[in-house]
């Protein structure tokens, strides 16, 4: 566990294992705690470097307006900090979208970049909803919130499926999303990626990208990641049935299947 | 434009053209006055029927808690006040599960069913979505209320695309959302669902059924309607790429070609 | 049953029914007695018009190499022949072939155009997919030709749960393949479509055009009118899952919905 | 390079690598030799383990009538040669079909499972393709056998972007397909695997399964292996769009990705 500064604000970093570095990038509500139990299979072969973005988990707090250019330099400091010469990203949702705008602005520090259930641009669409989001909030009606950001994370199956571990983990967040603090965050954390618009950029990413869509994501949409695969001249297209927006949670066990195999298979062209 | 009358409540209907009775049931927070500018195409050759269920538009309000059966019984009192024998019914989301229940408790009063973006159960899944609605709707705070509800019936390029009809909407939709008689309506529907479940009663349904999801439905996505594609006997599927929930607002084209091609074509198996 | 001359050839169309005309192109081994038993379906409410291609049924054989653009003349000499200001046009596969250098060629003589199962182009795939259905017709083995070009039509549970009365038109098959007339027919049917490549121009294409794919279409698979979907201005898209490249058999029901819903829709946009 | 014995033939496998056993299965034209190419890749971490099946690459003819059963045996032979206690098993197509019946019959030798384009089931539609295949395949027509039995192999849109590489390759398989010998051997292999049904011992399988369809596989279509994932219980299926039934050959990164992660990610629940 460890922190680095950077415009005057700390950040937090947690690298585990040793290899091939691989960076994940978080969704935006979740942290690097989320990512806890699945360290020993991450670190087992690789260096396992998690981030918590500014507004993240143990990171500072924003104080003031910010875009996802903010998180990217946060990223490029880290990557300074541990001077690292190259890096696997893995991004989702939120994360991913950061992401897109790293491999785009430093090709040379990425190797190979994972993008799950992301976009390269927050549509008018996808705005209103996050506008929704904040609108709740700001009322601090926790009980709300949960009943409109998560159900549509996961997919329904998952959810039916697991409904009491669902309504255990709902007192738990009710909690947090009555939390003032928390709800500023997320603000700003929603404020940062509403400007988003990267899709004509998309053809600047030089790494082997590995692009996967989940059926039921009802946030961006397999259409979402359709067009990046489409746009991304190195990338591979994977689409998952029957799983939602959160995928990684879902089926930890296919997720990190997809990460290791990707990350960690040896560079050389196979010719048939 | 007229009122028939049951359980001492005022339920209004609209008949337009002549021919065989084809009868829409309305998505939760549509009304007869939602389909005005189809008349002209679905009346041609149709006694074209329209119903407000109990809550909606100009029929009574409720005045207690009900379940969808409720509405089921409405629909019979005006197929008996209409003097009808057999009635085609094309149902949307809320108006596609009170179709279920309609024609597995009276399928001689079924001639042909059309399910649109609709499901036979209310998983705990779109429960908590519907509690998620009904908590932000307390609250009277229209905007909000119309960025939890609105974007997320739409699909996202519809949405996008069509922004400025989105926004001149809304002005009139955020109104109408802060209304506390409307949102005491919505909840008493959104509560009448709540229950629903009658996967096991779908073997009953003997009309022959048209069954359509739309890819991006994030609401009752494909995976509802095939299940029940796969468990309705007489039943044909069509899944529609690039739509939402809301299909039949985003491609009337597509959509009255497909109702009227499905309740007009003549009876006889074609043999090959 | 009657026939036109055109060319010192003899060209068979027969007309059912009165209304809004309705013409039925062919796929490549179908002939106007193909349709027979969906004439009362579909010749309700249309006139609707079969033609039987240069080497097809009742018509003249070839005596020349020729290519679809030779379809598409014998097709104008129908509507001439008949008085027609405009048809609605529906061509599956290689009908659906013409169909579309038919749009192209004479947009002022159509008015609704539905493709089902086609492609604006022969790839070099499709080629050679022809070239062996002409090396083992060319043999006169009925029963291996049978293998080749049947079961690829249908969708294997279509197929599968319709093998008795497969196999029993297998017999009838079987000796139409092993015969030379036959063969020769096919051959030049085939090398007709070999040149075919209208993908530049289907943006000259001004009817609303039904584009139709099937899952398990095996000859012409769903990328191929996704493509057709993204550059006719004026298109619809429907996706039907579980059926294969002869659809209109494997459902006819559906089939006829589809093509008499688009085809007799009255015209006029609901706006909304 | 080496062989071993079995019932008085002679099987060809070969060894390259260290680490936790993963056993290649061969589709039904392949040999040993076709993965060449793939063995830097895939024996990196792990004891990678090819084997020629009977009729395939350097291993005996057989000489009367077999099922795939046989071809399950000779693995089961091979196991025991190697004195390994469990493998893990990637299967593609014909080599698919046998891993599942011997992950059926042996479950205690079998790690985890990777099946790819594969069938449970030969339905009555894959057989007469199959017995299509072999009446040409008797013919020594091998420029026929071409066009019959390879495009259809591969997506149409990797056949044509790579069509100059294809039509050199043919030049190579014609000779191939015009000989004798080799088409005796195809037509015992497919004969093998006329009978195969394990659908109803599918739920026998206890290993931990990746199942993955291509989009246009047109010979074991995704309605296969979806079925496959209903009925195996440990089972994760994904989905490759726009990839046809050589998807190995078509995204030799992908695949081996996929393989190499599902194989050697280290075992653990992820809790979340």
């Amino acid at each position: 566990m460890a922190f680095f500064e950077y415009d005057n604000k700390k950040f937090f970093y947690q690298v585990d294992g040793q290899g091939e570095p691989l960076v994940f990038l978080n969704g935006i509500m979740m942290s690097t705690r989320s990512w806890d139990s699945f360290v020993p299979t991450l670190s087992e072969h690789n260096m396992f470097i998690r981030l918590d973005f500014l507004d993240q988990g143990q990171s500072s707090e924003g104080d003031k307006f910010y875009t996802q250019e903010y998180q990217c330099e946060v990223l490029r400091q880290l990557v300074l900090h541990l001077k690292l010469e190259k890096i696997n990203i893995m991004g989702v949702s939120y994360g991913g979208e950061v992401a897109i705008i790293f491999a785009i602005k430093y090709p040379e520090l990425v190797n190979r970049l994972m993008l799950f259930n992301t976009t390269a641009k927050t549509s008018n669409w996808l705005q209103d909803i996050g506008r929704g989001w904040n609108e709740i909030g700001a009322t601090l009606n926790g009980e709300a919130y949960y009943n409109i950001t998560i159900p549509v994370i996961y997919s329904p199956s998952f959810y039916v499926q697991n409904y009491d571990w669902m309504m255990n983990r709902k007192k738990m967040l009710v909690e947090l999303f009555s939390n003032q603090v928390f709800q500023h965050k997320m603000k700003r954390l929603v404020d940062s990626s509403e400007q988003l618009d990267e899709i004509d950029n998309l053809n600047k990413i030089k790494a082997e990208t590995l692009i996967v869509s989940s059926e039921l994501d009802m946030l961006t949409p397999p259409v979402e990641q359709r067009l990046l695969a489409s746009k991304i001249s190195k990338s591979h297209y994977l689409f998952v049935p029957s799983y939602g927006h959160a995928f990684m949670y879902e089926n930890p066990t296919l997720f990190t299947a997809l990460v290791l195999g990707f990350v960690n298979r040896k560079d050389g062209k196979i010719s048939i």
